[in-house]
């Protein structure tokens, strides 16, 4: 679909300026530059020749066939020129021009105007205010940056144009090569979906890296990356993440920046490997891009030096990764070639006087060991080490072992110089610090566990859906929009969730013959359209044992009401079945603009409200989300049970956070929910949501 | 103490081998090649020449003094080479020779049999078995690394060697230079608290960077830091942070890893700025050394493209740094000067067209607001950006803004480079990311706060010194060694703290007689030789309130231990004041072996065990120390107070942390003590030790 933005019949750049320093005369000349082998036109009513080439006034002028259009004309032009381009049978635009969205109101008019030409005559737009893109494949560079990108199988996204010019300085120096290079401007058409989608069947690229500001349909976003991660590794940059970010991100752009929780959540479900910086970005897409995946987590380190070997194994052990455990054949052969003061476990040390050759039999004892799935080589640059020397073993051993992940720490910058260009010419990865190299190898290892995931699966539960529709029209009708606490028991109970035996006493009497059926313990709650918070007026009530105190508690909270908020109109009390001896959790919803319903789990009241320890998954979630989410929060070990303590039941958790992720996918109405208590009983007994709120949007 | 290490009178090298390569060959050239002024030689018995200078059979046929003698034979000839330069009146010897402590028991041997023989002469000794030392100052080069450090006033030390070649390397490439230069090799006499001292008064160092593995002396290394940090910063890499890479520490130098916790208790109570790579200690070295302290924490950030200012705004939001309010007036002045697009508040954006002028205007307004102390400048290397001149402008207003901070964030490698080395070679450092500039620039802010620090007061209280040197002699003369509840109880009140009433009764009259005088609630714990875990064996019963339930739980007690451990000697249960209403705390103490007693506090139970929400400091802990700890913890809103519930009684935790550090500096013997749970009551009411237990050595 996106085909002509890569590889089209012919090009056209319309607005060519006939001076050097022109935006467009400068995407002419690098069309030119890079070898474009289509053809390739430039269109400007005022010009008549560019570098001795017929330059032509319109694009209906050219008399061959232009499916891609780069517009560089001032921004009020641009709706006649699409449309001229839609005449002449364009099928992608490249609209570099900016002066649209990004400056207001009117140029988000015009914006939309040119988005509507588009429309019209079927062009796909990338941009407007963009910096262009680059296809290496194709030799195809229609962006003004001063800078072309070698060939290479990493595609780079981004939403900041000025972001792709420092990454095409850095790839320069470090001699990073890319597919694809496409820098999306205002997203007014084309945005990271497409090109997703697009690049996960593209041959030349092996790792999708993106820099992004914000995304604007969040639910096809996470279909088409959860899809595109199981083929190749996307790595992204999500800027943004904090309040005072997110201010900038939307004085710049106009994108409404998501909500930090979403779009980690979104990540992890999707296999995303999100990128906290460039120098991450840069490290990880070089990681991925000029190594095989390993088989397994387990990592070797071979080193000269003592400490550089700990700073390793440090790092290792922050990042989670597994030192491999040599077999003991791998023991002795080491020690049959190294000198008796080397290190012979994990990390190897051939110390400082190890020259190419005792590098090289080390690491072919060590790549033998089936442990062994990637292997961290570490130089420093003493008195005797051949860096150059070592180098080639390295890549010549990448090469003999083409199923084993291998990356360089040559340290240092001067002298290894010379060694690291071997090996990134080898497509061996070198990184200066021993840390960066497990950053990235965890990076690797997280996206390999998500690759070897098994499909999701999403249970579906009978529910009882027209009773929950119906329920919420009511509510709508009279304009109660946070449901009242039956009302909110009874969607539960529509979608199967066990709630707490619950129901309304208008009057003490009707209270005692609802106790008699219900049974004690009881709760009482104030039941009032008024009143939100209850227990902050007085109107809760706990553990009540026998009648007496029920009728005592009864007459307590109308007291409390009427002296608190005299004006508040009182339905009657709710009387409440009381669960004890479980663990309260809280199961709670909220509705991301870009995501939809985000599910949040957590222990009930100080540790969310406190100790902020809770998780989130983006509905709807699958078993394994909900399993996950569940074991992933700090007091996760109070429910599995510390101190001989049963555990809870943490498949009736799974089933409740399954059936409110169905029931808010259901209805896209609930604005927000909250399960708070969920009680969780004893494992194999089950779990009663205790108190429910949910609100509806108008 | 230390000088001749640095500026000898005459230096002697001692094993200088005729052909290249030869290692005291080398460290003589790299003498000669750097240019000492003063005098040097060169030693060995077998040759008679070197560069046609005298080469003598032993440092005693020098016609001249020698204060600093360099030592390149093999280790068994070490201890006779240490005589002869004992009699020459050598002051300090470099040992660069290995095969001593780092080898084993051997080699352990003649490394004490060496450190005998200078201790005899009075020779302080570096190494052995390192890579010599460097003084940029008066041109000495001690080292047989290949490259030789520039000049500059970052001072470097490091305890592995293979990873000073490294930051050579480095250092060449980004033309960062070094005040002194010291590989402490295996440590065998000076450390790295000589060096901290020494360089303390040194005026060409304004930064000391170091990388450890281990510390030998706790206490005073925090003597002297704490001393040190007040007057210049000191960056320090502490490897072997975690088990696995503390297991690699132990095999490589034979030092013993101190503990993770101990190592970050000491850093922070030192004002050392922790590095957690070489890549940080680079950064922060030269943010340090390049730039001014800034007055205040409040940085302003200036940039050509949106994307890196929002990373850059991420990115100051995740250290905690304050991103400056402008004045009316600088927003008005840039708002004159800058296009209408740009941005005008924090971070200011002068667009991709900005030229050095547009860039230099905005820094002016900008570093002329009073509300901005550091200013970090973005650039990415657009198609008409002026990366040299503007590089030039900032260095210009570095120099015209003596007293703010600067730091450049050029991104790219390639073209950015001429600029980067404009500003480097003019103090200012540059960071190829946001993020980095950012986590410099908190290390930086981290570090004016700890020099903003009133000095520390300790607190001393009145104590029964003698009565617990009794009780502890007497429980060692038993064999006791972990204290009896009652014992413990009569150790914290000796030293004030207050603890909860508990009377030992041996029959159920008299626990009726010692609940008449308590009262009630009571606690009955079983009163045993025998048992550590009370509750374990149904030893504990809680929450007594009449004379009916206490008959009951004493039988209860000794009715569960008899039949859970019939051959347990029982002397009774102990009759406890039940303390109601309070936060249960835990404040705790454990001996490091490299820092002695640290303290750790944390709200009890789960907070502990499950979420391991604590904090630690080492004794003796300052009254600002001890609020620190408990207000660093997670859970702290709970001891504040929330929802409307009163707060704890902070005073009373300091005032039992602060006895508990008097109480175990006093007694060294005390290897562990936790007071659990130490009950804080509402704020004004104190808090009561509830539980103490109190575990002596031998």
């Amino acid at each position: 679909m996106l085909d002509p933005l890569f590889c089209p019949t012919g090009v056209a750049v319309i607005g060519v300026g006939r001076e050097e320093g022109n935006v467009g005369h400068e995407i002419f000349d690098n069309i030119r530059a890079a070898g474009f082998k289509g053809k390739y036109f430039a269109v400007n009513p005022k010009a008549k020749e560019i570098h001795g080439e017929k330059v032509y006034a319109s694009i209906k002028d050219i008399p061959y066939p232009v499916e891609l259009a780069v517009i560089v004309v001032p921004s009020k032009i641009v709706p006649q020129v699409m449309e001229e381009s839609g005449e002449k049978g364009v099928k992608v635009a490249i609209i570099i021009s900016a002066g649209f969205k990004e400056t207001g109101i009117e140029g988000a008019r015009l914006e939309r105007q040119v988005i509507e030409i588009a429309h019209r005559y079927g062009i796909r737009v990338l941009g407007p205010n963009c910096l262009g893109a680059a296809d290496t494949g194709c030799s195809l560079n229609t962006t003004f940056a001063k800078e072309i990108p070698y060939k290479g199988n990493i595609a780079m996204i981004s939403q900041s144009g000025a972001l792709l010019t420092a990454i095409l300085d850095w790839a320069k120096a470090e001699e990073v090569g890319f597919s694809k290079f496409v820098s999306l401007g205002n997203k007014a058409d084309i945005n990271e979906i497409d090109l997703l989608q697009a690049l996960k069947n593209d041959n030349q690229t092996k790792v999708i890296s993106a820099y992004i500001e914000g995304i604007s349909q969040g639910r096809r976003f996470m279909d088409v990356a959860a899809d595109v991660s199981k083929v190749k590794p996307i790595i992204m940059i999500k800027s943004g993440v904090t309040d005072a970010g997110a201010r900038a991100v939307s004085s710049h752009t106009g994108t409404l920046a998501g909500s930090e929780q979403a779009f980690n959540s979104a990540f992890k479900q999707t296999g995303i490997i999100r990128a906290n910086s460039v120098e991450d970005l840069f490290d990880y897409a070089i990681g991925f891009a000029y190594q095989p995946l390993p088989k397994g987590k387990n990592v070797a380190i071979l080193t000269n030096a003592g400490g550089p070997g700990i700073m390793a194994t440090d790092a290792a052990e922050k990042f989670g990764i597994t030192l491999a455990s040599f077999d003991k054949e791998t023991i002795d052969q080491l020690k049959a070639i190294l000198p008796p003061a080397a290190g012979f476990y994990n990390p190897v040390d051939v110390l400082g006087d190890a020259k190419a050759d005792r590098y090289k039999m080390a690491m072919d004892i060590i790549l033998n060991d089936e442990n062994v799935d990637s292997l961290v080589v570490i130089l420093t640059p003493q008195a005797v080490t051949e860096i150059e020397e070592t180098a080639w073993e390295i890549t010549r051993m990448s090469k003999a072992f083409p199923n084993k992940l291998i990356y360089a720490c040559f340290m240092g910058r001067s002298d290894v110089a010379a060694g690291v260009r071997i090996l990134t010419e080898n497509q061996v990865p070198n990184y200066y610090y021993p840390e960066r190299a497990m950053a990235t190898l965890s990076a690797v290892i997280s996206y390999i566990n998500y690759r070897k995931q098994p499909p999701k699966t999403y249970k579906t539960f009978y529910a009882k859906k027209m009773l929950v529709k119906e329920t919420f029209d009511d509510a709508r009708k009279i304009g109660r929009l946070n449901l009242p606490d039956i009302q909110a028991f009874e969607v539960a109970d529509a979608y199967g969730i066990k709630v707490a035996k619950s129901v309304l006493a208008r009057n003490i009497d009707e209270a005692k013959e609802v106790a008699g059926y219900i049974g004690y313990p009881l709760v009482l709650k104030i039941a009032s359209p008024d009143i939100l918070h209850k227990s902050d007026v007085g109107g809760i009530v706990v553990g009540i044992e026998d009648e007496d105190q029920l009728e005592d508690a009864y007459n307590r909270i109308i007291d409390n009401v009427r002296r608190f908020l005299p004006q508040a109109r009182i339905w009657g009390i709710s009387i409440q079945e009381m669960v004890r001896g479980a663990r309260e959790t809280i199961i709670g919803v909220n509705r991301d603009p870009q995501f939809g319903p985000v599910i949040l789990f957590g222990l009930g009241g100080i540790y969310v409200e406190v100790l902020k320890d809770v998780s989130f998954r983006i509905a709807p979630i699958s078993e394994q989300d909900a399993y996950d989410m569940i074991t992933e929060i700090n007091a996760y070990p109070l429910l599995r049970g510390v101190r001989g303590q049963p555990g809870a039941d943490i498949d009736a958790i799974v089933d409740t956070i399954l059936r409110v992720s169905q029931l808010v996918m259901d209805f896209p109405d609930i604005v927000e929910m909250d399960i708070n208590p969920f009680m969780a009983l004893n494992k194999g007994q089950g779990g009663i949501a205790a108190d429910i709120r949910i609100t509806i949007g108008e």
